[in-house]
């Protein structure tokens, strides 16, 4: 059998880079040559996990299909997330937590979903399924994961499930979840070191809505009014783009990771609407979002509803 | 929350019914309002069975979507082998041993498949990772869906856990394997009561290999001699059938399930095609088959690779 790649979505975040690191190791446990690799720049929060724990970064691959012919999916399914050349070869396994879409294979495969909030909270069931002790920087950098795609547990997407295991996965790392938690997200949401171009891409995913082309991107921060103080600049950009390639709406969140708030600056022809779809009108292209913190479950579906008609 | 009915695909088999039965169980125990039912008629091996551990047929559905808004999918995830108004109700979770193909959702949910011979192995998994005890009943529809899946373990579909899950379920039924399966396998291939058309429909499935469109039938025998003396019949019927709905290849397979052998009644403009496949020539519309048992495996495969261009 030849070698197996493990690797999450482009644009990668804590949850895929770590869950490809994770996953591979337990793949080696079971005799499988596995290696994790990374289809995009890591970032500041994935990095501050990664030498926490002593781990480098999975190495950077361009076209899956030059590498190797079969593969592990972590962290999403839909092809337009995957690596290039993703359908010349064979997918073999796929372990999420997303929706199950534009994803078809012409064999059986193993696809492990479930409706939690972080791939590492399969992956630790996987672990003691197969009885494989976690090593504690393996269990480090799953609880990372969890922390990110939860918020450290605030997000309305963490489930019991995720709880659960972030506080084993903790005991076994030796460290407060409260206190590394907090220093990894705010880590992340250091953009001091972020031009507004790279903002704009770094977590950017893309949806239509009927005939609503959009781009809904969130970027996290500890304090808002940093990217606010420059949104005369960022409102420019976002128009150039959204004109650039034809889109009706650009949503860009800025989350609040201390206080579990958004605000989103938003542009386009649908921006109105958008807007109008949480009951807000738009001033000055910013609408306020308290209490939302999650795209997949506060913002995705809301203007799925308002829009798609 | 409300009823989630629990069904297998159209055309039901015995792992899709049993299946559909043992998983609606299991989701009771944990709490939930969950009712097995099925979407056609049952077949005589599975009557077999279903007579044998003291069931009833699960309930017949017409429409999905006049019953309830949530569903559960066993042993089939592709739409057009799913139930009438499938595309209304929310499908929560998925339990499969098949491809993935013809299948999306707007939120995340269970979905497990994987790569074994029935997926009344898989839900073997699940009990025990629900600490929930099987009942010795139940045991026995899982063992006789695993026993029908893999020809008593001589599918080349079959893996290791199969055998392992059909061991522990045949010591919690309490029966013999090799002959109680053997008493299932042939009241399924007991073929006296069926008139030919009802043969044909059995359990046919749909195919296009490049621009040929397809059927794969099959059906099994004890004595494949039976169905070869009405041969003249039987081809009349294929070509006639072929001929009204547009087809280049009705391929009927019939399966001897004591020696584990096959032979295909072929007809269509890619017959001769198709007996090439194999290595062989069509002779009066058939093509042995020696050592096939498993259309999944043997034939969908070959066929694909010899038509598809």
């Amino acid at each position: 059998m030849s070698k197996v790649l493990v690797f999450g979505h482009k644009n990668p975040d804590t949850d895929t880079i770590t869950s490809a690191i994770s996953y591979a190791f337990l793949k080696q446990q079971l005799g499988e040559d596995a290696e994790a690799v990374r289809l995009g720049e890591v970032n500041n929060e994935t990095k501050f996990a990664l030498e926490k724990f002593g781990f480098e970064a999975p190495r950077l691959i361009d076209n899956v299909a030059t590498e190797t012919n079969q593969v592990i999916l972590v962290d999403h399914n839909e092809r337009q997330q995957s690596a290039n050349g993703i359908e010349e070869v064979k997918v073999i396994e796929v372990i999420d937590h997303h929706r199950i879409a534009n994803f078809e294979t012409s064999d059986p495969l193993y696809f492990r979903a479930e409706p939690v909030g972080c791939t590492a909270t399969i992956l630790n069931k996987l672990y003691k399924e197969n009885n494989v002790a976690i090593p504690s920087n393996i269990a480090g950098l799953m609880l990372s994961a969890i922390v990110s795609d939860t918020l450290l547990f605030k997000s309305p997407t963490c489930t019991d499930q995720d709880v659960k295991a972030g506080k084993e996965l903790a005991e076994i790392a030796g460290v407060n979840v409260e206190e590394y938690g907090l220093a990894m997200l705010k880590a992340g949401a250091d953009l001091s070191d972020k031009s507004l171009e790279e903002l704009l891409s770094l977590d950017a995913k893309e949806f239509t809505f009927g005939n609503v082309k959009s781009i809904i991107a969130q970027v996290n921060a500890v304090d808002v009014n940093d990217l606010l103080g420059r949104k005369d600049e960022l409102v420019g950009l976002l128009n150039k783009y959204t004109e650039e390639n034809g889109l009706d709406l650009y949503f860009f969140i800025i989350t609040d990771i201390l206080n579990n708030d958004s605000v989103a600056v938003v542009v386009g022809s649908a921006s109105e609407d958008a807007a109008k779809a949480f009951g807000k009108t738009l001033k000055d292209n910013e609408v306020e979002l308290p209490g939302v913190v999650s795209r997949k479950k506060q913002v995705v579906p809301v203007l799925t509803e308002a829009l798609s008609e």
